[in-house]
Order: C-alpha cells, then structure tokens, then sequence
C-alpha cells in the first residue's frame, strides 16, 4: 500500500511529533505521520499557553534552529507576557496564552505545507525490527509500513489510563481512545518501561465565573512574540485573571480524598512535582490557606476557560463543590472535569544523546515518552529527534546540543545521563550556564547550526547575521564614542545616578544599571547612529543586554570553556567500567549503566563523584 | 454537581444535537449538551457539503424556521451551487461545499453564543426514568443530571462497530470511542432496536493527484446562499473534480471481495441504498463499466480531499491498489482509509409526529438514531425535536408540518408512518407536492411558523414579509399592466417566441417559457417599478417563480386541500383497530402498531389499501 519505503515514520502527531515530522520533512527526508486522528494533530491537551520561564526560552531555540513552535505560537496568540522583565535578562521569559482551535488548525496547515511530509490516520500498534534496526511500523489492522528510522511520540496513549474519582477507563486523552501493543513489544526487545501520571484541570463556562472580583492579568503593553522571522506582533490581547482558593475550598476538597485515586492507592505513579494537582498541594503544605489559580481564555470567541492550578482526579461532584467555593466561581458551570492519567514511558537513560535508542538502530523517542512533561520540552526533543534521525540516516554528523549552547542541550543530558522517575520539567535552576542561555540570543547561539544541518532557511541566517552585525556594531560604538559631561549628566542627574567629573566612553556609563537604551537614545551621536543603520527593536535590545551584562556573560563564557576542556575528554564506546575497581561500587554500576560519552557527561551522572572522575582521567592518561 | 434541573438534556453534538440544542435554548429552554467529546461539535463526519438535490431545500427549511445549519453553512462555504436550474423551480437544490474545521468552529462559536446552552463532556450511558417519564441522564462516570426532557442524537456511536476488511474494532468514528448502555436500557423498557450500517470513503493527499486529467466542477458563478439572513456571499470558491472508475478499478476491487465485510457475512446490516459503497455498485450493476467520483476539498486550505463516490469497507491495501488506478489518481497517497461502521437505531414507528417517544413521555429522538442517514435530515429532526420538547414542557401546542408543508413534514410523516428498514434519505420524489416545497419560499412557508413558536426572530419574520408583500405587488403589477405590441415584439421577436397582435397583459407574456425576467426588465414601466420598490434578487426570483409557474402551483395548491381534508380526520388515540372486523387482517396489524393520527396518516402505512380507508372512514361516521 505504501509502496515506497519512508526515511523516517513519525508515530504521534501532538508537539513532539508535529516538530519531529516537520524538520525531517524540511531537511529532506520522505517522511510520515501515522497518527491516529488526523483531526487532533497540534491539540493542546492542557493548558492553552507556550512558554513560560525557561519553556519560553526552549521555544526560541526550537525556533532559532528551524522549528515551527515559535510561528505556529505567534499566528495563533491571544496574550504575551515576557516574564521575569524586572530580573536580568538572562531571566526574561516568554509565554503566550493561544487560541487553542487556531493552534492546532495552524500545526496542520503547516505540516500540509511542509513538500515531503505524508500522513496517515491509524494507531501504530508494533514495531517492524530487523538485526536489531527498526524498519518500519505495523499498525493495528496489520498494516506494514516501511523506513529507515522511527521516531515514537506516543505521549499519554500508551496504555493510557483515566482516572477521576473512583472510575477508571482507557483513554489517551479525554474522550480519546488508548493505544496498546507498543509498550509490549519494546519490554520483548529488553526495554525498561515505567509508568508516570499526569493530570488536567476541569474547564469551565467563561459565562458563568464573575471576573469583577478577580485579578485581571493583562498582556504586555508593547507584546513581543516568539519566532524571530517576520510572524505578526499581536494588536489585541485577551486577559487571563486570577482567583485564590481558601481553607473552606480545601476542606471540600479533603472530603474527597478517601474517593481519591491519589491517595486510595489506585495511581501508584508519580505526577509532575512542579505541576502538582490541587489535592496534592493542599496534602503537601496542609499549612498553605490559599493557593493562586489563573482563568485562562480558551481561545479570542470560545466562552471555554481553563482554570490553571486547579488540576484534579477527585470525583466531579467534589471538584465542582469545591471550585464553586472559589471567589468568582460561585455560579460556575462545568464543561469538562478534570482527570489524571497514567500511561507508559521508558527512563531515558536508555537513549544516546541524539535521542536514539541504544537498544534498537534508527528509534527515535521524543516526548513524554522519555519521562517529561511540558508542550516545550517535547517539541525540542521532536525537533532534536527528527533532525538527528534525518542526519544518521544521511551518514551526517549528529547535532548534539552543549550544556553552555542551548536549554535543549541541558534537557537532553539530564534526560540521558541521570534518567527521571518524575515527570522532568526544565527550570532556569537546571542551567549552569544560564546567563549564555537566554531568550534574546537563542537565534545568536543556534540558528548557525541549524542552517548547517539544513533545516533554518537562508532567511532566518540572513536575519540573525544582520542582527548580529549590527548589534556588534553598535556596542563597539559604545566602546569607542566618549560622551561629555555636559551632554550626560543632565540625563545621570535624573536618573538620580552619580555625574561624570570628564570625558568617558558611553560603554561605562551604559553599564550603570539605571541607565537604559532609551536614555542613551537621548544623546544625538546615539540616536544618529541608530538611525544611520537601520537598527530594529531587537538590535536594541541585544545591544543593551550585551554591553549591561558584559561581566557576566564573559565570566560565564569562562567557566564554559574550562568545563568544556572535559567534555573533549571522550570515553570509548562500551567502556567496561567493571575493570576499574578503584571507582566506588555505585559509581561502577551506574556509568555501566548510562554509558557516559565524555568524562564531563560522566561527572554528571547521580552517585559519581570528584573522586571518581580522578580515577577515570588517570586510566584515560590525563 | 448540577443543582439546578434543567429543561432539556440533548445528547449528542452533531447535526441533530447541535440544531436541538440550539433550538431548544433560543426558544427560552434551560438546555444542556452533553457529548463525549467537545472538541468534535458539530463535526461533518461524511462528505464536507451540505445541501443537495431535496436535501438543499431541507436546509432552506431549517433556516427558515430558525435553526443554524444553514447559517453555519454560508459562514464556512467554499463553493456554492444550485443544482437542477435548467429543470423547474421546484427542483432547484442549494449545495454548498464547507471548510470541514471552519463548519465544526463555527458550530460550537454559535452555540457557545446561545444564552441558554450549557455544555458538558461526558458518554451518557444511560436515562432516568420515572412513572415511565424520562427525568434526566446518568453519564459513564455515574454523575445523574436531572432534566424535564431529553433528546437523543446518538449518531453512528451507539455500540458503533467499524470494518475495515476482515478487521473490526468498537468506535463512533474512527479514531473515536463508540457509546454504549443506552440501547440495552431502552430495549428494557420495551424499545425496539435494530441495526444500520453506513460507510464513508478514503481521504486523500491532494497533492497526489493530478486534476489536469479531471473534469473541473466549479461552482456558480453568482453563487446564491443558504440562510435567508444577511449571512456572506461567496467571493472566491474552490473547485471540486471528477473522475472515474473503470473495469480494471473494479477488477481490483473484486480481488478483496472475499475479505469484505459486506460479502464474507460479517455485516448483517443495511446500509443506505442511494449511497452505497463502490464493493456495492460494481457488485449490483455489474454490467456498468465505470461510475463517478467527486474529489472534494475538505478546505480552503488543507489539502486533504474526500473521494465522493467511493465509499467502501474493503481492506486497505485493497482500497489503495483499486484508487491508484483511477484516473488521476496514479500517485494516490492516503491520509485515512474508508471503513464502514454498523451501529444501534430505533425504528421510528415508536415515535409522535413530534419525535417524542411513544414508550416514554418527553423522551425524543433526532437524527440517524432514528435511521436516517444524511446531515440535512438529521439537523432539521434535531430542529423539530427541540422546538417541540420545549412546546410540551410550556404546555403549548406541538409544531408538526405538514406534507404540503415542508420536506421536513414529509420526513417525519414518512418515518413515523412508515419506519424504515434501511437508512432513509430524503429525495423529491418522496414529496407529493413539490411544486410546493420550492427551496426559493421556505421562508414564506415556514418563518410565520418558526416565529409563532418563538423561534424565528422579528428580523426574520420582516425580511419574509417584505419579500412576500414586494413580490406580490410585483405579480399584481404583471396581472394588471399591459404592453404594448411595439414594445414586446422587439424582444420576442428576438427570443424566437411568436410576436403579439394586441396589448396584452403582461402577466400573459411573461408566462411564456421563452421569456424570463431579464427580458421583462428592458421594459421601462417594469425597472421603473422594481427601482421605485427597492427590490432585491430574492423578490425578483420569486416574482418570477409565482408568475411562470402560477398554473402548477395552483393546481398542486388544490390537490393539497383536498387531501387536506382527510388530514383533518382525527382518529381517537389509543384507537383498538382489532374490533373492526373488516379491515384486512394486515391493515388491522400495521394500524394497530403505527396508531396513526388521521385519516390521511393511515392512508399513508404500508400495507393499508384505500378499502381500508373507507371502512375507518364508515365507523369514524364520515
């Protein structure tokens, strides 16, 4: 039926599977979609937003590489926040609340127009494995469809089970059916499998909450936007607003608790820490009166609204009982409950950096299937995924992001290297290098590479240079214009900053933190030059945050290189760590284990120590 | 959870549920919609087009009386066409194809907007019932929420079994899980149920096939619209194609004969006769060398096409190797594959005239429930059930149309009459009195109706009343002036129509086929008087319609009434047919069974023979 034989078979089409298809497709290789509803391709199963502190940055990269998150995010946006803009800007974080019908209907059309990608609506029910390479997949009719890579991004279908209250039923999604069959046959390949749970608010009817009494929570008066190609700016914004529950809510809640799958012992897997259900916190910190909830709008017409931090699997009539104790809620209507589901994945230990299997050739898994949770983390693992399978399949370097290079080289590690039992959510905290990494210069830092590999345009490379030039350009102006006295201090005086005694270079007097663009915009020199070159909005901005945070950015750059020295230290494929008794015990076990490519990767690994890696340089002739 | 009782509980969010819905909460009814999914509301689960030769004038229907779907319809039309418009006015038909995402957005927007209309996401598995009046629904989850009626429009979802091939699986639509409990609950309460069957066709890459090979089907070129309100003209539309099968297609299709459901036993049941499966076609007119396929687009932009004409439940492979050999279809890429689907209906014998259940009071059925098949059917069911619940639960007098009335009365009169074994379609042929049933004066037939009930709104009702009071004015002017022969001549003489001696009126010349209201207007009194009036197309249409076809509408008028009479003949409910000795024993059976309301109702069950008639007529003291 399919008489061609794929390059590569993407099985899910949610936000892994959606980036994974697109970026093989862009790169080249004849690529499928097998889902199993072409109608529910790019849904947004929970909350209505992308981004958010650290998430916001993992879409600008996915971005700056060539992914279509950040566009798809821009077309579909009813509100933008740059979050944390008080903090510096390694801490400025992008989210946007989107139209969830527009979203998933802009991933379709994006994907259609994508030349080499082909769809095909059906569950994926097994694996075609060769002399230990995929082949291809079998469907549930019995349908073979051939490859030469597969990337799984089954999400929460993998024997996915609901749970509300006491009931439980199958389910992928909410009024979805599971999918089965897949799970079996990897444990057959020797696979580890584990299960982990997750779980949604209920949305409720706009119509019947009375905002008056929350918290309105606006967009940005001048909204940026994620992609740095030419997507629009938004020109209307949709608030979200904010309520709070209190002890009488919590007691209503407690009353459920013994009808609880939480705590009856029904789900015995562990839910996102950082993400927790309401029934969760208020069991966690009993201390805590009040807990925040965000209203936010379905979409720019829908009355739908998605109650954020309220996420619940306690029986309907409790969480309804419960909700309409909350201030604004008090004449709330129901459209759907909440649920939690539990459904399969596999500690990502087993994956190499490339997120390719280490058990089976050319599978690929990206997503919640490797034990994370979040849209953004899963799109960059697609993206990484699809890119990675499309260059092994072309016998072409793999592209494996660095620690210091990008929030997606850190998620891979941690992934790979220390494996999670909890759904793994990205955090700044997780970043050593966080000041490298941040939203303004992800197309600085990856766009390069992903134009290498064939997957950014001409375009978005043309963009970034053009950005970095100018901005280059001006912070050397800066380096290198003296201001006087008389000239600046009107501006210092105002800004209640210390004046100048003589002549000095604006750079020094720009790092002043109370000194803004917008200040040394005042001064002529500054404003013609800015004029001269055609500078955007995100040339000044780049500029500023280069020349404010000079320091850091060169102090952070240092400590990169130095750990960098160890991440050139490769260690052999299939290293028999069990030879080198002088490494403790666990140490022993657990490099066996994951299998480290580098010392550095090794030095990260749970339960290794200092020690340790002194003993695995001096047997490598360090 | 839902303390209050609401007026009407629809389940189901299809065409039926979404216009009872919509119905009975714009009459002023607490209404609640319940599905199992709220992301697949108003969903074209077949062909993306409304409309069609009878079915084009049920949607006027709706309209007119104040349902959506025809409003809907203009909102997400890509292509409008009237069929038949070489043919009589009576046999013009409105067809429009939609944006199948467009359609099911504007859907939900619309009944989001609906003031009365709550929402729910739940499988309803089973109905309250008490003293044999239904009260409420129990949902899956063992929520029960309490009603003063409720209407079912289940859809293809209760106990929906798909075949594809020899491979069967539980589903409403593919992808989608199947209803159950319903069925054996009402079969409890003394229910009949049967079993249909219906089939949809392969969806296709657009990409893959070449339409320079295909016929071209475009729309009009003044497209015309559904609703009678000021809903959009199409500016711009999209093509449909046509190819054609061949021996060799149907060749290749034998090949999977023996592993199709419909040939190997595996179905059992009936599915609809003027739409069949192509297995079907080749199978009963196995003479015929070649059949039509329409290639839709399901968009204005996606590229996913549906393959009209081919619907089938044969195995995959055998589907694809079949299409491949069609045509322009050599490079054929399949985005889901055709299946058929068997699922639970309810003989609507068991129905009132107004949809609500023999068996239990203010319990109604709408839609394929009842084994209709066909979006327009469905709705305009959907439409009467609601408008009625809400009548009975206000104590107010049920709205049943008539046959001369409208195609909706003729689909339920016929039903309810005469139940159907296999999934019913409206055609004109099934309409005594379709000279009547123009699509172009639904709204003078219906919108008095539709506004009497509290439906239709006072804008409607004006916008009616103007074009009937304009177009009246227009006839009486045609009756009334006269032309003379040197004014006439020139344009008869021009249509090859024999010339006039004397002044005449008019109205006499105009009567002739030759000419048509454009060669009225060339004369001055005429576009004076149509200046002077502000008249719009609408009126001019039906101007022209009320003066050519002035002697069939009479005439049809006349035979209405007269028929009528019999129609005015109530038989007493509960009437015991078994005492009249001298009806044939099978009219005894059948009336006894369908308890008809009148004279003309008998008249109309199979089975009774106008001898019959006469003796009801005898003992009722006619």
């Amino acid at each position: 039926m399919f008489a061609e034989r794929y390059d590569i078979i993407v099985v899910g089409g949610g936000h892994a599977g959606a980036e994974a298809a697109a970026a093989a497709a862009n790169m080249g290789s004849k690529t499928l979609l097998v889902t199993m509803n072409l109608q529910t391709i790019g849904q947004m199963s929970c909350n209505p937003a992308m981004g958010g502190i650290a998430k916001g940055q993992i879409v600008r990269e996915i971005d700056a590489l060539g992914g279509y998150s950040g566009i798809i995010t821009d077309k579909s946006a009813i509100q933008f926040k740059m979050l944390n803009k008080s903090k510096g800007p390694a801490m400025w974080s992008p989210r946007a609340q989107s139209d969830r019908m527009r979203f998933a209907e802009e991933w379709r059309l994006a994907l259609e127009n994508t030349p080499n990608c082909d769809f095909y609506q059906e569950m994926v029910s097994g694996l075609l494995v060769e002399g230990g390479k995929v082949v291809g997949v079998r469907t549930s009719l019995g349908l073979k469809i051939k490859s030469r890579a597969v990337v799984l991004t089954n999400g929460t279908f993998l024997n996915g089970l609901i749970h509300i209250g006491e009931k439980q039923f199958g389910g992928g999604r909410a009024g979805e059916r599971a999918a089965t069959g897949i799970t079996e046959q990897l444990m057959d390949f020797g696979f580890e499998a584990g299960r982990m749970k997750t779980g949604t608010p209920p949305r409720v009817d706009g119509r019947s909450l009375d905002y008056s009494v929350m918290i309105p929570q606006p967009g940005d008066k001048n909204p940026d936007k994620f992609s740095y190609l030419d997507t629009p700016f938004l020109t209307q914004q949709r608030d979200c607003h904010m309520s709070h529950t209190s002890t009488q809510v919590h007691d209503l809640l407690r009353e459920g608790f013994e009808r609880s799958p939480m705590f009856n012992g029904r789900i015995k897997s562990v839910g996102p820490r950082y993400c927790p259900s309401i029934e969760d916190k208020i069991h966690r910190f009993a201390d805590k009166e009040s807990h925040q909830l965000f209203v936010e709008p379905e979409g720019w017409n829908t009355v739908e609204v998605y109650v954020n931090g309220f996420s619940t699997s306690l029986p309907e009539d409790v969480q309804f009982k419960a909700l309409k104790t909350v201030k604004g809620f008090e004449k709330v209507k129901f459209f759907r409950a909440g649920y939690a589901i539990e459904y399969d994945y596999f500690p990502p230990t087993q994956l190499k950096h490339t997120l390719e299997t280490k058990l089976v050739d050319n599978l690929y898994f990206a997503g919640q299937i490797n034990g994370t949770t979040g849209y953004e983390e899963a799109a960059s693992q697609g993206l990484m995924a699809g890119i990675n399978a499309h260059l092994k399949l072309n016998d072409r370097e793999s592209l494996i992001l660095k620690r210091d290079e990008a929030y997606i080289g850190v998620l891979i590690d941690d992934l790979i290297t220390k494996g999670t039992e909890e759904p793994y959510r990205m955090f700044t905290s997780r970043a050593e290098y966080r000041t490298l990494l941040r939203q303004d210069n992800a197309d600085l830092r990856l766009t390069p590479k992903g134009y290498e590999v064939g997957l950014a345009s001409e375009e978005r490379l043309r963009k970034m240079e053009d950005k970095e030039r100018k901005s280059q350009a001006f912070v050397n102006f800066f380096k290198h214009t003296s201001v006087l006295p008389k000239d600046i201090n009107p501006i210092l005086d105002r800004l209640d900053s210390s004046l100048v005694k003589q002549s000095d270079k604006m750079f020094k007097v720009f790092s002043r933190p109370k000194v803004k663009m917008e200040h040394m915009l005042e001064l002529e020199p500054v404003s013609n030059f800015v004029d001269g070159n055609a500078m955007n909005r995100e040339v000044l901005e780049q500029t500023e945050i280069q020349v404010k945070y000079a320091g850091y950015i060169a102090k952070e750059k240092m400590n990169a290189d130095k750990l960098q020295r160890l991440e050139d230290v490769k260690i052999p494929e299939n290293f028999d760590y069990s030879k080198l008794k002088s490494l403790s015990f666990e140490a022993r076990e657990k490099l066996q284990d994951v299998q480290p490519v580098t010392i550095a990767q090794a030095g990260r690994v749970s339960g290794v120590n200092p020690s340790d890696i002194s003993v695995l340089l001096v047997y490598l002739g360090r």
